[in-house]
Formats: C-alpha cells, sequence, structure tokens
C-alpha cells in the first residue's frame, strides 16, 4: 500500500503519494488531463526553466523586501535542485492541461515549497514555512510566469542544442566545399544537365543555406529575450512590486548568460507568443535547407549504377530485408522526416499562435512542446546525418568526369562567340545524333577545332573572368 | 458622367450607376470592402450557383403558396439569366467581405429584383413588384442560402470541370501502362536500383493512386449533397415555409441533376462546412498523387545524357534563355507547384472550418473560393499535363535494356535458391569490382552458369509465378 | 559490466546486451539513429501490429509449404508474445530511421527469430533453427510489410481507441441535447444576438459535426484494409508464394476481425500512402469539429459575470494562482490545444505522402507515427473532456431566460406579417432607446398588443411551422 | 480575322497577333500553361521589376562594354515603358508555366526586344537590331533574372503597399489606446472575469503585436536585397561579365532606392528562396497579429444585448438579410478570413521553397505569386478595417462601467493583504451568493469597510504602485 499525505487548495483535500513533493493542483491534474501520458509529460528544458524562473523570482523578491531573507533562501536551494535534474521524477505533468501552463506553474510552486519546508525540517503539505502561492509564486500569475519559462527554456535549447550541432555539420560542409572547390562536375536545372560547377561550389549552396537559415534563428531568438515576467495576471503587473519583472529579468540574465529584459507591452507578452512563431517559422526555414540538402545528397548517391552516382555515401546498415547488397541513404531519409515533422510542428505553433483571446492566449503549453521537440529533432538529426553521412561523403571521380565528358550543356560557353540560335543547333544536332558537343560543332562548321577547345573549357565555366 | 439611380436599404439611400441591376447593400460592399479587387472578385461558378439557388427558392414557395405565381415567374426569368451568365457584370463583389456571405447573397437579391423589375416594365430601385427581401429572400436568410450556394458550385465544379480532366490524364495513363505491361525496367526503391518491374507496372501504381484519390473526391463530394437550404438564420427555418428547405432542394437535383437535399440537421449546416473541409482534403490527397507522378516523370525523364533518361518527353518549348538546346519537364514543373498551392489551399480551408462560433461560421467566402481555385487548378493542370506532356512519353529503349542489364539488385531472385547472406555477398562482390552479377555469382561459386540462367529472368521477376 | 553476445548481419558482427532479443541491424540502428530518443521510440501500437504481421506471414508461408510448419509454429509462438506485450523492451527504435521503417521490420525479425531460437532450445544470434531474413521475413521485404503494419495498426488504434471514446463524448453531448431540446435560448451568428434556439438544437448541432467526422474517419479507415503484403520489395511480389499476399492479409483479417486484403495496387500500396493521408484528413475534420464545440463550450460558460454565463461547467481544480475564485474552462483549452496538434500532425502526413519517388515513399515512419499520436490525442482528450466537463455542462436557467428577454431578435418573426424594412425599424428603435422589442413595435404602430403577442413567441421561432 | 505575323524560336516558326509585342516563346506559353487563367496572370507588381531588371541590366552591360550603347539605350527605353505599366497587356502568361520563370523571363526579353525594335523602326520578330537573347538577355538566365525580379517586386510592394497600410491602422489604434489610457475595464483571461485594466492598455497589446510583427517583415525584407543576379544558369555567372552582378544590382539600387546587392553565394540564390520563405513566415505573424485583434474587437462589440458589447464599431451595412437591425462585425470577419488565406499562402511558400534539386527551385512562381497576394490582401484588408471599423471604434462607457461593478476579480488586489486563500474564499462567496466582493468580504469578516475601500480601487490595480 503506498503512503500517502495530504494535501489541499482552495477547492479542498486530497491524497498524494508520500514520496512525491506535489501537492494538491498537480495532483487534480494528473487526474484530470490523462492525455498522452506517454509521451507528452515536460521534459528537462522546460523543468529546469522553470526552476530558473522560480530562483530568480525569490531572489529578486527578496531584493525588493517582497519575501523574507530565509524564506527566499530556501526558495532558492529547493529551486536550484530543480535546475539541477534533481527532481525531474516530481513534474508529472503532461503538455496538454491548462492553456496557460497554470499547472505546471502550480506543480513548481508546490514541489518547490515542500522541498523547501523539507529542508527547513517542516511538514510537506503544511505551506509553512514556504507557502506554494504567497511565497513561491509572489508577485507572479501563471500568465506571466509560464510564458517567461518559455522563453528561457527555447533560448537555452536553441544555444545548448541547436546551434552547435547544425554548426557541425554546417562546418563539415564546408570543409568538403573548401576540399571540393576545384573539382569540375555536372550542374543540373531542372534535373537537367546543365553547365559545370565545381563540387565545391554545389556544396557551399547547401552551407550558404544553413547559414543563413541559422542566422534567422538567431534573429528569432532575439525576440525571446522579452519576458512577461512583471505582468503577472493580465498584463498590469497587480500584485507585484512594480520593480520586480525588471529585476526577475535580471536574475534570469546573471543565472543563464542571456540578456532577458521584462517585455516592453506585458499585455501582448501574456496574450500573443508571437515571438515563439517567428522561431518555429525560422526553424521551418532552417528544416526545408536541411532537406534540400538531404535531397541533394541522397540524389547524388543514387545508384549504384543507374542513378547519378556521383557522390558516394558511407554504408551504415544493410539497407535491405530482402535486397542484398542494397545501401540506402537512410539519414537522408531521417533527416527529411524530420523536416516534415518541424512543418508540421511550425503549423501547430502558428495555429495556436493566433488564437488568443483578450489578455491571454491559452494555446501556450502546444506552443513551446512543439518548438522544443522540432530543436530537438533538428539537432539530433543533424548530429546524426553529420556522423554518420556528411562526414563520409565522398567524390566518385570517374563518374563526375564520365559525366561531365558526355553533357552537351558546355555548348553554353559558346553563346557569347556564336550567338544563342547557333549554339542551340549545335545542341540538338549532337542530343539528336548522340554525338559529342565538338563533333557536332564542327560539323555544322559553326566553330574551328582550335576555337572549340579555346572557348570550351569546363573548369573555366565555373570561374568565368569572360 | 455617370448616370446613377437612387437605391435604398435598411441604412438609407445611396447612387448606384444606373446600367447596372445591383442596389444598395451590393454598393455598400463595393465600397467597403476594397480587397483583392483584381483577382478576387467571384467567378462563374459561384454566380451560377447563386442564380440556381434563387431560382428554385422562388418555385419552392410558388409550389408552396409563399409568393404569387406572377412574382415567382419573373424571378425565374431574371434568375435563368443570372445561370446563363447573362449578368455576370452585376456581381462586382469580391471574397472579403461579411464572413456569411450576406452581401453576396443580397447582391442575387438586388440584381435578380431590379432585371425582374425591370422585365415587368417597373422602376429599378423601386423594390415593385418584386422586392428583394420578400420576394427574392423569401424565406431564406444568407445564413443558409450562400452555404446552400457553395454546395451547388462546387459540386457542379467537380463533376463539369474537375472529374474529367483527371479522368483524361487517367486513361492516358492508363493506356501507356497497358502498353508497356511488358517493357521490363528497373525499379528503385530509396532512389537506389531496385528489382525489376515493368513500365507498366510503375506507370499502374499513378494510375491506382489517381482512382483512389478521385474516388475519395467522389465520395468527398456526397457530403455536398446535404444543403442548408430551409434553416434560414440560425438553423430553425425561422420565416420559411417548414417544406421549403425540402422542396427547394428539390428543385436543386432537378435544376443540376445531383440528389441534393436539405441537410438532416442544420444547425450544423450553418456553423460549420466539413464536408467542404473533407473535400479539400481529397483534392489535397489527389494533388499529392499528382505531385508523386509529375515528379516520377521529370526524374525517369532526367538527363539527355546526365539522368535517368528512361523516358522521353515532347518537347513543347526552348527550356534555357541561356543553354541552348536544353528541354525541361515544364508541365511537371507547372503541376506540381499547383500540387503546392493546393496544398495551401487546404490549409486555409482547414483553418477557416475550425473557427465557427455558435450557429455561425463566418468563414464561407474564404472556404468556398479555396476549393473553387483548387478545382480549377487541378483541372487545368491535368489538361495542360496530359496533353503537352503524358500523351507523348515515350520509353527510351536503349537506355531501359542498358540499365537493366547492369542492375545487380536482379540478385534478389537468388534469395529463394541460396539464401540473403550468400545473395548479399555475390551483389557486393560485383558491386565492389564492377562487374556483372552473374560474373560474380559464378566466381563464389554460388550457383552455376545454368542455374543463374534458370534463376535469374528479369521478365520473370515482374511477373512472379515462384 | 554488461554481458553480450556476438551479432551480425550482411556488415558484420557485433556486440548485443545478452539480455535483448534483438541482433546486429537493431544494434547499428540504435547507434546510427540517436534522434529524439526521449519520446519517439514505437509504442505498443506498431510493435503489436509487427507481432500479426509476423505471425500471419508465418503461418501463411507453412500452408503454402514456404516453411517447415515447426519452424512457422516458433515464428508464431514468439510473435504471440509481441502481440500480447511481453516483448515490447526490444523493440528499442525510434520513428527517424529508415523511411522504408526496414530497422523496424528487421527489429521484429530478429526479436522474433532469437526468442524463436531460445523457445526451440538454440543459441540467439546464431540464426538457427529460426532465421531473421529466411524464416520470419519469408517472403516479405520492408517495404511491404512496414506499410502493412502500419495499416493494421491504425486500424486498431481507431476501432480501440478512438471510436469509442469520442463516441462516449457524443453520446453524453446527444443526451444533454435531448434533455435540453425544449430550453428556449438566444441565438448567435457573427457573435451577435440572432433568433431564439434551443439549447438542445445549438448541443445537436456540435453531435450532428460529430457524426459526420466519425463518418468520415470510418470511411477513411476502408482504405486501410488494402495491405501491401504480397508485394515485397518493388510490388511484383518477387520472392514471394503468388499467394502469400491474399493468403497473409486472410490471416490478418481472422487475428484482427478487420477485413484486410492484399492490394489491389501493390505498386501503388509501396509508393505511396493515400488511405493514411485520408485517414488523417478525416481525424483533422473530427479535431476541427471539437475545436468548435470545445469554444461554443468555453464561451458559453464565459464569466461567471463579464460573459455569456449561460451554462457552467465543473470547477475541476483551482483556476488561477493570483486571481482566487477562478475557475476556467480548462478542459476545453486541453482539446483545443489537441486540435492544433493534430492539425500539425496532419500537415506533416500530407506532406510526407507526397514525397514519394518511384517504387517507394521512404516517409513511413513519420506518417504512421503522426497518425497515431492523433488518435492517441483526440481520444485521450475526448474522454477527458467528457469525464470532466461535458457531463457536467448545466443551463444557467435564470441567465438564459434573462438574456432571451432582452434579446431584440425576435423582430424576425415580424418580417412574414410586417415586411423586412418595418421590422428592421423596429429593432433599430429599441435598440437606439434601449427598450423592449414590444415597446418599440407598439410605438411604431406597426402591430398591435395582440398580434405582437401572436406573433413574437420564441419557442415558436424554434419549431417554425409557419 | 486577326493580323499576325511570324515569330520564331530555336524551336521554330508561329503566328502571333500583330497587335502584340510578344514573341514565340510567349505565344507557346500562352498555349502550352492554360492554367487558371482568369486570375493567375501576372499583375504589376511582377511586371513592373521585369521591367527595372532588363533596364538594369541593359545599363550594366552597356557600362561594361558589352552592349553598344544604342541597343542598351533602346533597351531602357522600351523597358521604360513596361515599368510605367504601358505594356502590361503584353505580359498574358501566367504563374502556372516552367517552374523557373523562363517564359516570363522570355516574355519580357521578346516584349522589350519587339517595341525597340518599333522604336527603332525596325521590324518586329527580326530580332534587329535588337534580339531578345543576345542583347535583352545578355549575361542573364532565367534562373537568375526571374529571382532576382521576385526579390525586387516583394521589397517594392512591401514598401509600397504594406507597411504603410498597416502602419496606418497600427497608428489608429496607438491613437484610441492613448485616448483611453484611463478607462479602466475587466480583464479577461481564459475568456473569464479577471483583474481590471484599461481600454488604453488592452488595445495598446494589439499595437505592440503590430509592431513586433512589422518590424520582423522589415527584417525579412533585408534577405530579399541579395539578389541573384550575376548567377547566370547554374550559379557561377558564366556568360555574364564578372562584374556584372554587382554593377546591375547597383543600377536596381539606384532605380528603386533600396540596397540591392548581388547575393554572396548565388549557388543558393537560385536553388533556394529561403528570404521569400522567411518574407512570408513574418507575414503570417503579422496575419496571426492582425486575427487575434480582430478577434477581440468583435467579441467586444458582440451583442447589441447578449455579447460583451463593451466597445461600438461603425454600422456599415444591414448586418441580416433575414433579422432586421442586425449590425454584424464584417470588417472584422474580411481580416480574419484574410489571415486564414495568408496562412494557407504561407504553408504553399515553404513547401514550394523546401523542393529545391541541386542548382535550381523549379517553384519560384508559385512562390512569389502566393507572397504578392498575401502582402496585397493584408494591406488592402488593413485599410478597409482600418478606415471602416477601427477609427469608428468607440467604448460603451455605461456597459463598461457595469462590467466593472460587477466584477468579482479585483478580490486578487486582497492576496497581498490577507493571503490567497482567504481571497478565494471571498470570491467563491460573492459568487455564490450573487453579491457584490465587498458584501462578501465584510460578511467573512476578514477586512473592515476601510480596508476594503483603501485595497480595491480597480484603476490603481491597472498602474500597481504596490
Amino acid at each position: 500500500m503506498t503512503n500517502t499525505r495530504i494535501e489541499s487548495d482552495t477547492m479542498g483535500q486530497l491524497d498524494v503519494e508520500s514520496s512525491r513533493y506535489w501537492g494538491a493542483q498537480t495532483q487534480r491534474s494528473i487526474q484530470n488531463f490523462p492525455i498522452g501520458r506517454d509521451t507528452f509529460v515536460w521534459g528537462r528544458p522546460v523543468i529546469r526553466a522553470l526552476g530558473i524562473l522560480k530562483k530568480g523570482a525569490a531572489q529578486a523578491n527578496a531584493d525588493l523586501g517582497e519575501l523574507p531573507g530565509n524564506i527566499a533562501d530556501l526558495i532558492v536551494q529547493a529551486a536550484d535542485e530543480v535546475i539541477a535534474g534533481n527532481l525531474d521524477d516530481h513534474f508529472p505533468l503532461v503538455v496538454f492541461q491548462t492553456g496557460s501552463g497554470t499547472q505546471s506553474n502550480m506543480n513548481a510552486n508546490e514541489v518547490i515549497s515542500n522541498r523547501a519546508i523539507e529542508i527547513a525540517g517542516g511538514e510537506m503539505g503544511s505551506k509553512k514555512p514556504v507557502h506554494p502561492n504567497d511565497h513561491v509564486n509572489r508577485g507572479q500569475s501563471s500568465n506571466d510566469t509560464f510564458p517567461t519559462a518559455m522563453h528561457i527554456a527555447v533560448v537555452l535549447e536553441l544555444n545548448e542544442r541547436l546551434y552547435g550541432a547544425v554548426a557541425k555539420l554546417r562546418d563539415t560542409l564546408a570543409a568538403k566545399a573548401e576540399q571540393h572547390k576545384g573539382l569540375v562536375k555536372v550542374g543540373r536545372t531542372h534535373l537537367q544537365d546543365a553547365t559545370p560547377i565545381t563540387l565545391g561550389q554545389e556544396i557551399g549552396g547547401w552551407v550558404a543555406q544553413l547559414d543563413y537559415a541559422l542566422a534567422e534563428v538567431r534573429h528569432a531568438e532575439k525576440g525571446l529575450y522579452q519576458l512577461a515576467i512583471g505582468g503577472t495576471a493580465v498584463g498590469t503587473g497587480l500584485n507585484a512590486h512594480p520593480q520586480f519583472g525588471d529585476l526577475a529579468a535580471k536574475k534570469y540574465s546573471e543565472e543563464t548568460g542571456f540578456p532577458f529584459v521584462s517585455a516592453d507591452d506585458k499585455f501582448a507578452a501574456l496574450s500573443a507568443h508571437d515571438a515563439l512563431v517567428q522561431t518555429s517559422a525560422a526553424l521551418r526555414t532552417l528544416a526545408g535547407a536541411l532537406m534540400k540538402m538531404a535531397n541533394d545528397v541522397r540524389w547524388l548517391a543514387s545508384g549504384p549504377r543507374n542513378g547519378i552516382g556521383e557522390i558516394t555515401i558511407p554504408e551504415n546498415e544493410p539497407g535491405s530485408s530482402i535486397m542484398p547488397g542494397k545501401v540506402n541513404p537512410t539519414q537522408s531519409e531521417a533527416l527529411t522526416m524530420v523536416a516534415t515533422r518541424v512543418f508540421g510542428n511550425d503549423a501547430t505553433v502558428a495555429f495556436a499562435g493566433s488564437q488568443g483571446n483578450f489578455q491571454l492566449n491559452v494555446f501556450k503549453p502546444v506552443m513551446v512542446h512543439a518548438v522544443l521537440e522540432s530543436i530537438r529533432l533538428i539537432a539530433d538529426a543533424s548530429l546524426a546525418f553529420n556522423d554518420n553521412c556528411a562526414v563520409g561523403i565522398e567524390p566518385n571521380l570517374e563518374r563526375i568526369q564520365h559525366n561531365l565528358d558526355i553533357n552537351l550543356m558546355q555548348v553554353t560557353a559558346l553563346n557569347r562567340h556564336i550567338g544563342y540560335d547557333k549554339a542551340a543547333a549545335i545542341a540538338k544536332k549532337a542530343h539528336k545524333e548522340g554525338t559529342s558537343l565538338k563533333d557536332a560543332a564542327l560539323a555544322l562548321g559553326y566553330v574551328t577545332e582550335e576555337q572549340f577547345a579555346d572557348w570550351v573549357k569546363p573548369i573555366e565555366m565555373t570561374r568565368p573572368t569572360i
């Protein structure tokens, strides 16, 4: 039989397992929201952010004389354990709860209160000496704390998880681009043969996309520095010390190293989460860039004999349960699947973000969850793709040269010399007759052999100096 | 100087150009909603459906004794002109107006009233002998008429525009599948070489997708037979004769040949448009199927020398303004662009469809517009693709045979005889050494020459009998 | 130190923990795809479906003489343990892996092989007497088995989880509709006061939406009965007995009670998952219907004093961490958040579904995961909403009557008697002067007191007989 | 009978109406792409941008000695007519064409060539003295020109259409916020009564959202300054003078006043359009902000008697064709419908943007069309909303005061003084018994009358100083 203690809130009493720090409101939420429990319990990023939130709030309140120093110290001590991850098991709630995240805010209040009481040698559930509402939630409302925690969680995940992972892949690709900057190959537009490029240029295009997308995510991150804290229930800051928002934000900056501030307009900060929508959109752009790159990689590696086959990628696993010897571009597949998921998450975020009413948007939990999931998936998949695919991309030199040799689109170099119409006639003739470009050109008499050799140099076509 | 006459409504009087049949409410809408005027004025399908709507309503009201026969006759006469398209210039309103479509309903009421008055020799704007509200709108509200017109418009466009266009493409492809049912070629999975299929099987897969998607659109269409008519303002049917909804629906059936009925639950019929959402979703599935087919076509036609090149497609235009002789899969490009547009339209429809409140969804115009646009684009693009691409798809026999000859995945046929592991070893050896499958198989001693010939027959691999 | 055994595949050997049944390919996937591990490991529905898949395949192969009876029996025995859930810990793979689900198919092959070997007293990893490929995967390829498992998983979840949960909510609402079918209240269109309806009619509109959406999900389910099984690697069925697909599907029908068949066109069944896209779309329509209902509920319950307040909902938890006494519509919030998630999942599914190439769509895992998540969330949230909100919805009779009494839109009943223009004048006068409709009507002299009493009867306005 | 002349391209000759300046390739496109012709013909922004593009290219080529001065002058003269809008009728092509926009690029080349020939007194169709490819398209490819025109078109539309329109609405709202900064009213969270705010604060939240969203659109615009020009067919710049890209971009800057440059990485500039995706996403955020505001407006204006009714909005038209005297929030409806359309357009743009292959993304036309449509719709609807709704928003002072007087959530002000639990008890008692907060507070004995008066001052609750 499970040991329980009695916890209470404004609606009455109920039993909670003795081993758990949470209180009545958390317990009610467990009972009332059995939705997607297997996979939608909050993870580390949000729990940690709630710890940071409560710690800084207690410090700010203490500085402002709103909390006795000893109470604040107890809260800080318990909050530090939340931050460290020691109390994750005491955060049992799922995403699909109150749309303001009230129950997760109360979960943090209750756990910190009870743990602080325990540290102080008090009786859990007694709310003495540390009351979940009057002390831990001092000067706060779910309506400003939860979105504050959302921003803190996302900023930390972007910096600690996403940027490094994507940059690692980006750097691998940039090194490959540099390595192959002189390797001439066929370009392709409309999936059709086109004028030559270098493999370095091709890969460099992917790098440029990643650079742009990462810069856009970093730009969106700036919007997240604006915190709702200080707005309390409706944005006016009722019941909070007038300097509380600014000071709490300063504490969060000190704790995390990021320049958080109390939002300029806290009415907007509670009723909309547009900076999160923008972050999600930038992640979608990043996912789109990754998808384009991953698609190029698998097409370039297609074959082994009946595809393009201009690069090879690592063989990480047997490719087929029925076709022996087949090696598939599985990392591209995982990464492009992640991209479709990020697109879907973004659709959720933007839809939810548009549905605020009056002083509150009540789609907060689903929004932050989707953004955090996108960050996690992009980061994980980028690392996996880097380690298991990108680092091992190698040109298939023989195939590349062969393809270049038979390509007709070098004819474009003749436009400047003999005009578009004649150049087109040469290409058509070669195509129709299955001959080389040079043979067709000479047969038509539009150029001499010497001119052809002078004018049609694939490597020069990739670094035109005219 | 423009000649004007005075028109009036419950808010007062205002001037309307004498040459126009519309009245005060239409005129107000023109002035109040100058939004996207260049491209969002209602087209034929909605105007025609409004004509059908008003004609049948007048007939039903006359049969029920709710309208004098001569008034009804005048309305029918004017509505027939709307149906025929003679009065399209008198429907100047755009999609972005009242969310119930009230102003377009009134536009129809006003135009029919004034045209009927004109026929009767009366004075336009006098509302005598045919009043736009009391007669033309008799027993109706925008809230039930506009969604009724939405359904009629979509059902007609599906039947008159979509099905035939997509079926034409489907039949072209089915004929190609039949024609090439014995043409063995390389299959591809994960973009990698796989065991053989016939070109007929490959094309047949596209046909099967189109058949499924079309059937799903036809299924969704059934939901559109349920009309809001008879619900009037909130679904109760206040001010309409109790038999009006059923009888009007019967008139629409007679007029159009489709089995329209008055909706079982008219409260849902006003406050949600889920049958339209489902229709949009089925169109999205159709667009997805077309995208897959169009992508396959352009990849199979890629080259001319450095792609897959197993089929050729018609050369319809010069492909490049700079690369002479290039021919691009432009019909695939147009069709896949249409697919992305249909996906976007569907996102609009589903979002809008979720936003009803109480007894009304006020996103009606944007929903029907998006669905009609999707129908039009799919139909037009399917026909263009059919006429300018699909009919001219031809196998490149030489390339197909070459690719098949060098393919390693026929090794799969050996699994049954020598086991997966040995078969895999053969494929790997051939791949590594660049030899044929047969050479590798014999070198490893896993099969005899006779066995290889017996067991590895590409054509039989496409029609396995074991 | 962990005990390990050696497992091997065509790429070589590697160590696996002795306590685990999986083999080399599963182990490689763990190492190569560390993507979203916390939340994206396959759950019961897919694992169970893989068990059903392999059991039926073994039975069919045995019947066809393709597997020795004793081998088949061992496979069946092990597969039954997979079905029962005893071996869930041996399915460690995540969604983001090979896009064909190859590694999860191999995971099933390996676990069943090793468990069968164990039952037979053999040595795990030896592949004797039960080989993961040659026996468990007999006549199969990931390309046909994984989509088969996808369909089985979704059909079972729809039937065992979704339908009952949503029907429970639907029935609660239907009972409320019946209970309040005579309770007259204000209707609302454009958020504005409108003519009366009954609370039963209002709730009945929600029921009608749920009925339609459920019927559409059930319709989409039919498409899922078509299984890819029998197509093997590219759709031709190479290496499978010609009757294998049909017979395996028959086994699945017997095991599950659903009328599965081998797909008419197996090329489409591998390269597209349009029935899954359609299922996702129908779930989106269902989510949209739930969102509309949940929004209506929270608006009708808004207040307590400054909203509409015509219904009350259960007080399940303290509403605010700062505003005492506040009770919020938290179940509506959870349900509408679920709706936005389902919309996002559907975007993922449709996008992924459009991206097939040639003989394979390699977005299979992400598609089935998203559909299963949507099912789970809708089901869980519907039950939570039902149990914690819908069952406790009660009319606030006093408020309903008050609102009805002051409503002006009953004026509409006068249209038939005095015409639209005069009726409008009455309403405008009452609105402007803040009087009752009756007072305004009499003051204008358009009706007598007796006429007003005769013509304006709210209850009759909800059940018009003219 | 129509007069025609013969035009030719590399595929041969065909007839063009004499009155038209276009040539063979435009004519082919008309015939090959009859897709959505009614509404998808390019409008002013793209045609004008093509004119700017060709003018600057000719100037740059002339400066670089790549074109004779007189030829360049003729091109500039004709291009100026394109810019001015004189030749719009000669741009008949639709969005759904070649995915690179090749045919629209050729349309510009042909029209400018023929018009220049005409100016020079030559024979149209002769390509002398101004050749569409060799002169007008000098140093260019569709692959770099069309995306250049896309960026120019969007930048101009943002600046000339969007910013001013949204700013006008923003300024109207900001003025309303300032005007009502002291007007205390009920706040609302979870749709439930909450602590007081001022109407100015409420409206100010909308303004803050618009400011943020506009700033994000402006940020995204910066990405559009990077032009593909100079990349020609695959990004290498083959056939263009090495300084051509930079110089042409400089010409565009001079012509338009925006700081365009030739893109840092032209491989990315051809194969992806991520800056356009980001622009679309920022427009979506803006649409979401507008939707939230428009929803608030219609809810605050709901009634007239049975809604919230705290503001009034202009009566622009009769609201109902059946319910006399009804005035609906039609501008909110049009604006929120626009928002759903913008969301759909954005889905199209992001999907299309992810589908590039190798050196080209062939979804260019559909992307720019959707972004331009979103800009147009947001701009038009913002102006309409401003002029016909926002300017006329007025507080309903009587209702606001009444609602405030009966509100219970002022109890929150007591938290600081008597603790959350006692404050909650007061609110619950008042709610249950239907009394005022003060009565309940005194009855419970938790505060004195004097304390209540001191502590519960709504206006002070909106500007807390503690």
